[in-house]
């Protein structure tokens, strides 16, 4: 096993689309109806889907016409094909939709997701799933009884970079893997929906801290079967009444690996995550839309023998994950492909993230 | 607060002995008696001493006879200053040792501290501090009963760039800690004493990973109030037959910082600590014996202020810190100075891993 990056990006091709796939369905192209224009829509997943070659943005959901019209002028949306959130169970008359991007709080995911398979689209739903288990269950539910797709937007897991950290773990390159750490985190501003319980179901753990779980669990291919946390608030300035500050947990898989992340909402924190085996180790820095950056070092096979060295940095700057993304899941639906990040895999999360905040509620 | 790092070795001279000083008692010189000739002794304390200005070895504690010899002569002493085991107490005839220090199995730091301060030695101990929590009440109790002074030999305290590590979190620079990430590890070899229970009292933890706990003590100044940890064996290819393979435990401190922290004997991992303020984050790298690395990036005081970046790397290499750590314990016994590392500090150390062990075994 000595793949090179390029060698790698060549085998990983089966699992991503990347750019130069353009064209390989006879120019059929899955037509996106976008619900919620936030940032992540307006500056990400529209320009990404817009740059990609197997999607279309042909609908808008929004609450503000003004702004809908705008963008829909700016990707030749039909005026039309603008819906409020009010009239959204319209999109089934619609048949210039395929599929539905979700980019709304989190408590909202679970109802358009569910209204959007209901109306016969698949859905690509933002991280993290929903709000509770029982949200999550439903979504897949729904999308399963609609005989509809349903992915939830885990970018990272289609960037090369990572899945060559996955290769590199999974093919027993770096041995067996020891133990982990992952943080990530951020310093929230005050008034972010974010903060609001109701609509972002907790804190920096169901946003930003999904990225180390989500990366533990994927890179290693296990679920935690022990999972302990602790949740703590120390900056009483209103931001943090209703979710937790802080947060830190450890979680054992039935390798025995052990696993311990931190995230948080009151101090920038670069994202992170280090996989330790017994012949190796790997860092991936960084769990932000560009410059996501591996470095593994793996022993000789014979004593002595030089470690090998792999500086691994992604190739593509923002708006390329998006892209990727975009058309991973359009290239899932014009194949009939399964697709990775399912709603399996967002519910998996949501367990093991009730399983934290129900520890660290009980450890005070 | 833009201590420069020239600025702040200059404020950490008042703690910490630099070779600079030498001579600075007028000439007298601790005699150390270095009981046990293993690698940390021969290779890093003695040539330490050697090298420092306040320090002297003037006698030996070894099993082996001619090993014992062949240094006495290195080191100019006297063949009726060679102690055994067995006549270990008879030190307390010699006028000519002022200290001991022990570097054995853990489980003899105990027995060989209280017979040292019962012969009216001092006693520079290394970490950790004894196998269990009684042990170390007993080492504490026999120096304060015999007026002599108990140092742990926690090199990483008095290293300048640990100290302006501190200094960021502890005046405030960093702004509040929120999360604190450490581990510290290595794979090791089959037949190592550290594998010995009764030896060693503890797998990696005890050994390596004391270093991520007392970091995040002694540079929050805090006691952790909750504790939880996973222990696993992975590899049953003998060397763990006794002591956990792996580690990983979460801590909860009384401002509310949280720590995640990891420690193995199954894979090479390098030493670190990343502490993350609400105004910036440092990280130090490596609690090996040179290098040691500092970076801090905190926030300008003004919105759109550039971050600060501070990049400080330890200017000595071996036996630097054992220099440092000889001659800072020569110079509290000289001046009759309080020690920093005591063996109240290591007991604080030694009751959180038993914490940590108990959490292990009823998580399971």
């Amino acid at each position: 096993m000595d793949l090179s990056r390029r060698e790698f990006a060549r085998m990983a091709g089966a699992a991503v689309v990347l750019p130069s796939a353009a064209f390989a369905q006879g120019g059929k192209k899955v037509r996106y109806c976008v619900v919620g224009l936030g940032r992540i829509s307006l500056q990400h997943f529209m320009p990404g889907t817009k740059m990609g070659s197997l999607g279309e943005i042909t609908a808008l959901v929004s609450g503000h016409r003004d702004k809908a019209l705008q963008y829909a002028k700016e990707y030749g949306v039909a005026e039309s094909s603008i819906y409020s959130y009010e009239d959204f169970d319209k999109i089934a008359d619609n048949p210039n939709i395929d599929a539905v991007y979700i980019a709304l709080p989190n408590s909202m995911h679970a109802e358009y997701t569910i209204r959007a398979a209901n109306a016969g689209k698949h859905v690509l739903c933002e991280k993290p799933m929903s709000n509770t288990v029982k949200e999550a269950e439903d979504m897949i539910g729904a999308c399963k009884a609609a005989g509809k797709k349903l992915m939830i937007a885990y970018r990272c897991q289609l960037v090369p970079t990572n899945l060559h950290a996955r290769e590199l773990v999974r093919s027993g390159a770096l041995g067996t893997i020891q133990a982990i750490e992952s943080s990530n985190g951020f310093n929230i501003a005050k008034g972010e929906w974010r903060c609001n319980r109701k609509l972002a179901g907790g804190g920096p753990l169901m946003d930003v801290g999904v990225y180390s779980l989500n990366a533990c669990r994927w890179l290693l291919g296990e679920e935690p079967v022990h999972v302990n946390a602790y949740t703590s608030v120390i900056d009483h300035d209103g931001r943090f009444d209703e979710v937790e500050e802080n947060v830190a947990w450890t979680m054992k898989f039935p390798s025995g690996a052990v696993a311990a992340c931190t995230s948080t909402y009151g101090a920038g924190m670069e994202g992170f995550i280090r996989l330790h085996g017994s012949k190796g180790s790997l860092t991936v820095t960084n769990f932000g839309y560009s410059g996501i950056h591996l470095q593994a070092r793996i022993n000789g096979v014979n004593k002595g023998d030089p470690p090998r060295i792999i500086d691994d940095l992604e190739e593509g700057k923002d708006p390329s994950q998006f892209v990727r993304e975009s058309d991973y899941f359009s290239k899932c639906i014009l194949d009939g492909t399964e697709v990775g990040p399912s709603g399996e895999e967002g519910l998996k999360d949501m367990r093991v993230m009730m399983k934290i905040y129900e520890s660290a509620a009980k450890n005070g």
